[in-house]
């Protein structure tokens, strides 16, 4: 009902990041695209094996250093439903590795259909008596914008199956800002209106250290912004991208951490995923460069954060 | 590039209505659901066969007087990667049968990840120089709340394959109004502010009707914001969720429409899915009872809205 679990996996491995396994069909070597479309032809089937060749590669190569993995599921649905299947496959190989995976799909909708998404990703169908884990992630990106009973659902499930909530707050793309930097007529931008709701619905999911399972996505690219969220939504977990590939470094990323190191979890995914074209190694070390990466980061992150501790 | 062959078909049905194609595994017959059973188990390939039978019994007996269907995203992934390919099989059968197909996702992301979305749903994917389609409905459900640079991928393909997108403007449910009613510092509120993003969007893809290829999603359920926002988004094509199930009424619904009874398309799902319940008939009636309420449906809508003409 929290993030008890990925934390404890944090301090375990002092490693507060998480891959983001994002894989374009360009990112996958050749000799793996080529079995692939051996077997199955240049088909959405064939594309969305070798994306889950590539994926098991990297997960084999960093589950003992790295708590966490987070696919985003567009990356999938471009390979069509043969594509989805990888995402789930994908899922269910990190989870028998040890890994907390969280489904980046930033769902979103009305109460009776977010019931759905919340038992699509985090919950269990039920299937004329029989309960069927369709996807199983261990948490879910969500979008806050349609309020209240968009996000009560996805609250009841993480009750349940003891599974959390990322939402967008303050994402780290360059025109964020349009909206969610426009400030309210209480004096509050609308991404600091939105961190109070996530503190709010947070209350429903306590956590023994100190954060709830309602978590937030704050971008490493916007450190003051980060840094203010920090400070205004203490029991919020902040699961913080824009480190890396998007421009953001470990002085940036620091103001998402509290004074254990706790609070937030860095993702980097084409960091990792193409680490072997800045290490100067052919495409076929992906996994071994991903690794190389993955350590890379930890020390980077770690040098900001200190020993990571419980309170 | 905008919504022109979505009015083009309003007009010549005489019917701004689209079937919201959500099927819950609750709402398909025993004897179908049965049949799927008994050749895949009560498994989620089972579940999945019984929805894709269901919603193409929907369909036959709906493409001759309702121009378009929106399967809701949800309803498929709640059952894994199988469903998922009933969505794929159901967008496929009713672009066979001539209908408009607008997968409802709501999705949102930063920019390269909004490619990858545009790309399955609305594009074609490239697999080693094969052009393959994902999903390829004709238009996507999305929400603006990262900013144009989540949006901007998708102008571009539906430019290029002529598609739309409906943005989250004020949607229908309850607590739609603890972020998108709070009123900005310029006076706006955020829903209004989120419209004129709309409108700005629209530009690039202008429509002969006078409608460009950004619509927005306003609930029926807000009359008043409803009224509101086609006086003010003046080019923006309004998809309408909310009338039936969700208590709008064809009175409601009306302030979506401009003087031509153009600007809006009205949705119903369960109203239509499930209308054998209050027809009086049994479940095995579900097709030839949805046929009867969707001309119900449509005779309520135009009795508000006179003949519907292009300008």
């Amino acid at each position: 009902m929290s993030f008890d679990r990925l934390i404890e996996g944090i301090v375990k491995m002092q490693n507060p990041t998480v891959a983001g396994l994002d894989p374009k069909l360009d990112y996958v070597p050749a000799s793996i695209k080529n079995a692939c479309f051996e077997k199955h032809g240049k088909t959405l089937e064939g594309a969305a094996a070798a994306l889950f060749e590539f994926n098991k590669a990297i997960i084999d190569n960093i589950c003992d250093i790295v708590p966490a993995v987070k696919p985003q599921a567009a990356y999938y649905e471009m390979y069509g439903w043969q594509g989805v299947r990888a995402l789930a496959d994908t899922i269910a190989y990190a989870k028998s590795k040890g890994m907390f995976v969280m489904t980046d799909g930033k769902r979103n909708d009305i109460g009776t259909t977010m019931e759905a998404y919340a038992t699509a990703h985090l919950g269990v169908t039920d299937i004329g008596g029989e309960a069927v884990e369709a996807f199983g992630a261990d948490a879910l990106t969500v979008n806050g914008y349609l309020g209240t009973d968009g996000i009560k659902p996805l609250l009841n499930i993480c009750r349940e199956k003891d599974k959390g909530i990322f939402v967008l707050v303050k994402t780290s793309n360059p025109s964020s800002g349009e909206l969610q930097d426009m400030k309210l007529e209480n004096g509050a931008a609308v991404y600091e209106q939105m961190g109070r709701m996530c503190e709010g619905w947070g209350e429903e999911l306590p956590g023994k250290y100190g954060y709830s399972g309602v978590g937030a996505v704050v971008g490493a690219t916007y450190p003051d912004q980060l840094a203010e969220m920090r400070t205004k939504a203490v029991h919020t977990f902040f699961l913080v991208p824009g480190y890396g590939a998007q421009g953001g470094g470990a002085q940036d990323a620091k103001n998402a951490f509290d004074k254990n190191g706790l609070g937030a979890v860095i993702n980097s995914s084409r960091g990792i995923m193409c680490a072997w074209k800045k290490q100067g190694l052919t495409e076929d070390d992906f996994a071994r460069a991903a690794r190389a990466e993955a350590l890379r980061m930890k020390e980077d992150i770690l040098s900001v954060t200190g020993e990571i501790r419980t309170p």
